[in-house]
């Protein structure tokens, strides 16, 4: 039997072998504590030098709100991912001039374009534990609603505290609700557009590439941050100037090779990995495949509503693209969980904590509970989990009624004082709520929006005995066990009656309905105002319950998470939760399935390959000119010998999520070497349990960003303003020999 | 410039390392000549060995006639790919008994099933140059036909004086004409099934993987080779014993690594490398992109028809999996002669050659006339192309059409002495002709049919004045510039008759007619004979024009290919022609595109990530079992401890196309490593123009061929046969322990 031991030693030491990314989204304030690792890896730094939120290179990483970015000058020039001011470059473009597709370059300051009204630039200023104030001297005999509501309004009044200086605040849970912090942001309303490449640079790949290796994305923008005069943020106003930020990052000369040891600073946006084991197992045989088989069907549906339609199709192209990438992730979370069964692996870890809790009286009285206590509220969420889908589907498939459910609630909302109001539906919010109705007008549209709740109907119709949505059975005219027919033809009666009396589909009503107070909004008739009223006594209903789950859900999460948190030796990374984070990892390529590799890095080469001159793959011709220049022998700073060509992206072991877009890659002296802007197909199931061997972040090249700048689009401006030497490096003694002057641009002005 | 003339050397260097791939099908006594190139790769053998056709490893390799295969032992047991006994597998399966999909193993000699009476076992016996005999002492004067003609008869005499002792015999054109050989098999003609696996393994990966990499297929299966008492070829019967090769091929011990040397020896069907710059410009710009074009036509049409017709998809699935085959191949030949300008490399290759000759006097007075000639030969075939690929169009696409010109051509040659017959409708010719009416009953449909050959009719009714088929136009109403409408309708009423007044549907009748005159024939009034004897004379005068072409080109060619071997030095492997050739290379992988890697093998662990339980990948249980238990611990001798697993398949540099299917892989010992079953998708191009840099061909691993015949299929009794050990190699001195007995298998027996 020797032999057969050897094969299995072999096994085992593949598989630890085989452990390339480390799980971590850590807190700044955690880096000191992984100090011995980062030395491992070549870090000769200081590790609490990220624990310093406004010290380098933490003070120069923000927020967009959905993205990260980072200052790259003293006069608050920022880089952020291309597909992060998709938004600006629409509010800039006309039919004449379409900016997403031409790209844009503002050749002096005095050219640079506001970025849009709800644009902002976020700067943490600080990070202080509140953790007491929110959760301390709570009686532990308070019912679990209690014990939502008096958290609820502390996070609440804590916010409005900290907001009074004209900062933006938040209250985060770390851990479950075992710690809360506040978080302090400068709240910078004056964003300007500085330069985006074309949409054949910074979307190259498109939806064809999205997730997949090998790319070659151009994804990177420049913004600016503008201030008043007074140094203060300020509305959009010409008057205003540069922000001068504390920090900046400065770019890295040498670019990255691969193992080099990187770091990601950033926003990720939601990570589920401290969930239980049946929690994740819900996900993955229910949830999941339950939204893979909706978007499956909406997307068939929406392709026959537009296939003769080319102007719906366009209203209809930001929700078709929201299913297709939602699509995706869930697939790839499904194929991840599969893969080297994961879901057992989950399993198995929960086993040994709950192992770990049975050998130790002491913890068995601290955490024994907590496991089965959290089981139960997961049990009773699960018995009406068909009804509340089939009600939220309702109002995510229709525009018109999730408008009126909204303008509804808020009136209803409005009449309570600011502190007791729901949040997201507080006076802070209210700018945000009339944007998106505002907004709304760009793709409402009420063949498309019937079709659609039609569809929603259909699956409520369906839903079994005591899994009713009462008030639509009766506005409508359903029940239980209807044949297929009947209840088809009252749907139908239905639906001809509520956009026949709606106004809904006019931005003008929909903004004035926003200032009514309930009784005249329901005085207004609008059928779908009164569909909102009927549906809302049971969607309040569910919040009502959802609140008191989270109350429990307070009491229970922390000690589980104690439990956790014991185990590991007191460091373990929270969870994703939009909150400034540190990763990092290597600069690695990846085997995702055998016999295949995915090489560390791409080139110009792969542009030149991929490029077909129509949809994604429509490289601009003024590239493929001057990448012809360089195969002729034009000498480039940007040049990798490595790699023999102008690197383009690479993978590294970093753990990220969405939000962490636009994210600066920092090389080990604290340089910017690259963006963060995605991660591998293979990865996605990562957020809900890490994979630590196929796990790969995508980033774009920063020597990609600056070739193009400079040989491609004539931003030579910016790489002054950012300090960056054009002069080719010579190993040999020669004096530095200045690069010819860049091309003249292409791009529009 | 010095920093710019350091990137260009960069690249030339790459350019220079990148060529990692030999082109060369070499006929065997071409061998010794690479004895250099050879040993620097690690041949420590006899190059001779190769030129010996009847000695080792030669005499053991074996046609299929379309495939390539080779004996394993010295009772006539041969193995070769799966894909080259689906025949045999069809043949012997019912709707009780599914072979293709469950698998098949004689347990014993006496339950090897017969193959089908058209399967073949053809060893070669003998190759004799015999270029004199068939072009020498041609009168200079004589005209392109009578040269033709006098070739014709010469190939044709010296083919049935060689068949004369019952051997199969061809007289094959080297180097356009410049060389002929006579090639003489011995014809086995009782062949019989010895081993298949189930489709889960001999077919996984299917469509979806074809030509793809990385790659999971099984594709092997056994036969054996039969013969009389007296040890010569016989018909099938019970009595027949096992032919005694005289060689057959030792299985390697050790299997292959990256990096090795590896042959492989087979019968590669065609290649057009030694076509001129024009040729290879014509087939990319005209041919390729027409057949695409009417292939994906053709699939459109037909995916209309079988859509609610599975009985049909049945029947035209053969024509679908042909048609997708060739539309997958024309894509990548176009892919690859645009990849890196490859139509251009042949363009400059044929300036170099052009300026070679002008550089001599006396290559100007040899050669100076041949390239100028070949294009006014070309340029005459482009003048009617058009109607002659619409009138080969008819025929393929309507069976009825096709079946109907085979019969009339058929009975218009046998009138003929058999010395004056077309090639093909030769007495030796007429029991394939036979087999052919017959097989046709699975695949004819009137439905299909009509709806096909309307479409081919649309093509024709379209042609310009000038490249009219006036036959056709006669015989339906059309002409050139009618309108679509009247043309539309005059096909239909055409087609009406047609279909109406025909019985070539009945098998019977097809077999009848296969015996009759032309009178009788053309009295039996079908309509579809009436068709093929209108369309006839187009076709004999298009075919006469194609014998003047030949004449043309037996005269121009040789002296075309004489100055490229001149200017080659002597060494040039000919194009393939489906004679025996070998040609050697190394295990390596390859990066198909930037950032990609393929890695050289593939192994057990990419079939449980492919496995998904249907369609093209779906692994029997036993096989997935068999992993799991080799997972937990049990040892193997066909373990690799590269790839820490059992390999299942390998790329290499060798230079292989369709034919070479089957074919032995051997070592530098000549041993057995594995079977040649495809090429990658960047390979194909490699037809036209060597890709030196892209190429690889797909081999099966012979460890995952033994591992599935001992652990899943319980084919011990071949491994026995063929001298396999299963006992585990041991890098210590303990005695070799056997493996355990094999799992009782679960194949159909």
């Amino acid at each position: 039997m020797k032999a057969s031991r050897i094969i299995a030693l072999g096994f085992i030491v593949l598989l630890s072998a085989g452990v390339v990314a480390e799980e971590g989204m850590w807190m700044p304030q955690q880096i000191p504590a992984l100090a011995a690792k980062l030395r491992a890896l070549g870090f000769t730094g200081d590790p609490k030098s990220f624990a310093d939120l406004t010290g380098q290179p933490m003070g120069a990483i923000v927020s967009l709100g959905g993205c990260t970015a980072s200052f790259v000058s003293p006069d608050g020039l920022i880089v952020t991912n291309h597909h992060c001011v998709t938004g600006g470059l629409q509010f800039n473009s006309s039919p004449q001039r379409n900016l997403l597709k031409d790209g844009f370059f503002a050749p002096a300051l005095a050219d640079e374009l506001s970025n849009g009204p709800g644009s902002r630039v976020f700067v943490t200023t600080s990070v202080v534990d509140v953790t007491a104030g929110i959760v301390g001297a709570i009686a532990p005999a308070a019912t679990d609603r209690e014990r939502y509501d008096t958290i609820d309004r502390r996070v609440k009044e804590r916010i409005a505290a900290c907001e009074k200086d004209g900062s933006r605040c938040n209250v985060a849970s770390f851990f479950e609700g075992r710690s809360y912090f506040e978080i302090r942001q400068l709240e910078i309303k004056d964003v300007r557009l500085v330069y985006a490449p074309a949409e054949g640079i910074g979307v190259f790949g498109g939806e064809t590439d999205n997730w997949r290796w090998p790319r070659h994305t151009g994804d990177w923008s420049y913004l600016r941050a503008y201030v008043g005069k007074d140094g203060k943020p300020a509305a959009y106003d010409k008057s205003n100037v540069p922000y001068k930020p504390k920090r900046w990052l400065k770019v890295a000369a040498g670019g990255v090779k691969p193992d080099d040891l990187v770091f990601v600073v950033g926003y990720p946006g939601r990570t589920q990995r401290h969930q239980r084991f049946s929690e994740v197992k819900e996900t993955v045989e229910w949830t999941l495949p339950r939204s893979i088989r909706l978007a499956e069907e909406q997307l068939a549906l929406i392709d026959t509503l537009t296939k003769q339609n080319p102007a719906l199709a366009i209203k209809l192209a930001g929700r078709v693209q929201g299913l297709n990438n939602g699509l995706t992730n869930s697939r790839g979370v499904l194929e991840g969980m599969d893969r080297g069964g994961a879901l057992a692996k989950k399993q198995a870890r929960e086993q040994e904590l709950l192992a770990w809790i049975a050998a130790s009286p002491a913890r068995q009285q601290k955490y024994g509970e907590a496991l089965a206590a959290m089981q139960t509220l997961q049990s009773r969420g699960e018995a009406s989990r068909e009804r509340d889908a089939a009600l939220n589907l309702l109002s995510s498939a229709s525009s018109y009624l999730g408008s009126a459910q909204a303008l509804y609630r808020l009136s209803v909302q409005r009449a309570k004082p600011d502190v007791a109001r729901d949040a997201g539906y507080q006076e802070r919010d209210w700018s945000r709520i009339r944007e998106a109705q505002d907004r709304l007008q760009r793709t409402i549209d009420p063949v498309a929006d019937k079709a659609l709740l039609r569809w929603a109907m259909d699956k409520a119709a369906a839903l079994p005995t005591g899994q009713r949505i009462e008030a639509l059975d009766r506005a409508a005219g359903l029940q239980a066990g209807m044949d297929r027919t009947s209840a088809a033809a009252a749907i139908e009666t239905f639906l001809d009656s509520l956009y026949a009396g709606t106004k809904l589909a006019d931005r003008d009503v929909r903004l004035a309905y926003l200032d009514k107070g309930t009784a005249d909004l329901t005085a207004s008739g609008d059928r779908f105002i009164a569909l909102a009223a009927a549906l809302e006594p049971l969607a309040e209903a569910n919040r009502e319950a959802a609140k008191n789950r989270a109350g429990a859900y307070a009491r229970i999460r922390p000690v589980y998470m104690e439990a956790m948190l014991e185990q590991a030796g007191g460091l373990l990374a929270p969870d994703a939760n939009s909150t400034l984070r540190v990763t990092y990892g290597q600069v690695k390529g990846v085997s995702p399935r055998d016999g295949l590799f995915y090489k560390p890095q791409t080139t110009l080469q792969g542009i030149v390959e991929k490029h077909t001159g129509s949809g994604d793959f429509d490289a601009p011709q003024r590239q493929l000119d001057a990448i012809k220049v360089l195969r002729a022998g034009r000498s480039s700073a940007f040049f990798d010998k490595g790699v023999n060509d102008v690197p383009v992206n690479f993978l590294s072991t970093v753990d990220t999520t969405g939000g962490n877009s636009g994210s600066p890659t920092l090389n080990a002296r604290g340089e910017l070497v690259g963006l963060l802007f995605d991660g591998t197909y293979e990865s996605v199931s990562s957020d809900y349990l890490f994979d630590s061997v196929k796990t790969r972040s995508i980033h774009v090249d920063s020597r990609y960003m600056l070739w193009t700048m400079a040989e491609v689009d004539g931003a030579k401006r910016l790489l002054e303003e950012m300090g960056v030497s054009l002069s080719v490096p010579r190993p040999v003694k020669a004096p530095a020999k200045p690069a010819a002057p860049a091309k003249t641009p292409a791009i529009v002005r």
